[in-house]
């Protein structure tokens, strides 16, 4: 199992994704090819002091910034950019999946020009799975596509389905509708016209989720467009954060406070571990050629460990493998009805 | 000023109506009617071995469920029903203000049927306080209307500015988008097209603001469509109240935690109280002729008294009035463009 590491792509790079390419070649059996500029990876390998056999350095010459304009542009022009080799390697089989924690719009565009979609998808999308429930309720699309049909969103559940059978081995995984409520007739024009096909698919459909359910695992893949998983997510991440800021701050205001969350803090951290999406190792890329996952822009050594450990699972699973096939099965049954 | 209560309407009612305009009347300078089954009010007043000179029991003979299935029709057919008496108060000039705790579907059909649109508005919103910094963030609309057009969110954000100008004071309040990212071009059709209409228009807009710093109170007011607000709304509501679940927790995992976090109680119980929807006192109806007020359907006695000060708030400060001047405002400043 190899995976290509996208050297150049993050905030913290490529100090921090050397790092975690050795730490994750070191807990996982996996080799990795981390992709990007020699002598900056270089002096990075230098500074950790150690080396691995299982981590190798594959040339690129360009980077595509994080906060770079025109990116479509820039992936399409700047043919030796890492995250344009690190898609090469995959498609040409010397890699089994990507990993980067580049700009999001660029690691998408590489992956459509380098992988293309598979055979059928109508539109790849970007889905994660919630730091709730112990991380087992995936989300999509939550950014990749803001205007949906209805039929996108039947394959969204589709490869979300596939995700989570292949991946966390869920049989026949349940798949809810984010929606404004839970009666069948209810919500956007999208969302309506997409319940009715998600009931007529052969997909385990339980119809629709409220955002105040998201988190209570009653479905395992919940499907929306891009723009409202995007603010969902978000959203979420952000009043997270805002919780924990605001715990913090009354427990400064008195010594009393102070004493008393020194005995819990084990307590909180495990809170705030949990509530960590680095903890479930980012995004994927569902619906392209190849595994691709998208780490957090910020993401540290540690994330990016993460990450390369749930892209070996998604290639080890066949993730491209069983989405095909799962087309496959409900184009048979749309036939067959 | 008087206030029209509806005291069937929420799980709890009449209960918790009659004993929160009990409260309210106490605590405001406020007459409130309480309209609805005479007998069941009285009973309830009973109970509550007091009464107030200033809370009158108006009659109406029929009721709306909470779960009832057919809203639109029971609210034309049963015109006796509460929350159709309590609108015509207001209608009539006879309440300053309506405040129901009911199904929010009723009550937005009966005060479109009883008072109207205010002129030039297309669609009215449900627009709330966010329970963070310390509730100074308005969004709408949280689910009044699943589909919109840019105009509709042009409008929305009118109503949102006038009301933080007239209820909370905010000269010029800053009018943020929610919106995938920050960037000018971004987004949903929908939201494209809205940004163009909202930098072109006399309000103060900021451009787009991300789901993650929806509470970082950069915007006095953000405007979605009614979809996206709403789960935006429900999901945070449901990850505060996971947060606060899994800090509970890991808290009882131990007798040393437990023994912490009873010396951290009042400060938890603070923060538990800031992020407390019904502190803020519920959700507005805009763009009818009258003050709407919805609590929660599970408001308790202390949640309806917070939706009789707000209500009370707004129709001093002129809430539809101020509306009105701004929507002929932002026409003669189109005009002159």
């Amino acid at each position: 199992m190899r995976i290509a590491l996208d050297a150049m792509g993050g905030d913290f790079a490529p100090a921090e994704t050397v790092k975690g390419a050795l730490l994750a070649a070191k807990e996982f059996d996996v080799d990795i090819d981390l992709v990007g500029l020699p002598e900056r990876i270089e002096l990075e390998m230098g500074k950790n002091g150690r080396r691995s056999p299982r981590v190798t350095v594959v040339p690129a010459s360009e980077v595509i910034a994080m906060e770079e304009e025109k990116i479509a542009q820039a992936v399409r022009t700047r043919r030796d950019a890492s995250i344009n080799v690190a898609m090469s390697l995959m498609r040409d089989g010397r890699a089994d999946a990507v990993v980067s924690a580049g700009n999001t719009g660029a690691v998408m565009a590489s992956a459509l020009l380098m992988l293309g979609r598979i055979r059928g998808i109508e539109r790849p999308a970007l889905g994660t799975l919630l730091p709730y429930n112990d991380g087992r309720v995936f989300l999509l699309d939550i950014g990749a596509n803001a205007d949906c049909k209805p039929a996108y969103l039947v394959q969204f559940a589709q490869m979300g389905s596939s995700y989570m059978e292949t991946v966390l081995g869920i049989h026949h995984p349940r798949v809810g509708l984010l929606n404004v409520g839970t009666e069948d007739v209810k919500g956007s024009d999208l969302a309506q016209e997409a319940f009715e096909r998600l009931r007529e698919s052969n997909l385990n459909f339980i119809g629709n989720v409220e955002g105040i359910n998201v988190h209570k695992g009653i479905a395992d893949v919940i499907v929306t467009d891009g723009f409202t998983g995007n603010v969902a997510l978000k959203v979420a991440e952000g009043i997270a954060d805002y919780i924990l800021e605001q715990v913090r701050g009354v427990i400064k205001s008195s010594l009393l406070y102070v004493s008393a969350s020194l005995l819990l803090k084990p307590a909180l951290r495990r809170v705030l571990k949990q509530l960590q999406y680095e903890e479930y190792g980012g995004a994927y890329l569902l619906g392209v050629n190849g595994v691709v996952v998208i780490a957090h822009g910020r993401a540290d050594a540690s994330a990016i460990k993460n990450a390369v450990r749930v892209a070996k699972m998604a290639a080890e699973g066949g993730l491209v493998a069983s989405i095909s096939a799962s087309l496959t099965a409900a184009t048979a049954t749309a036939a067959a009805q």
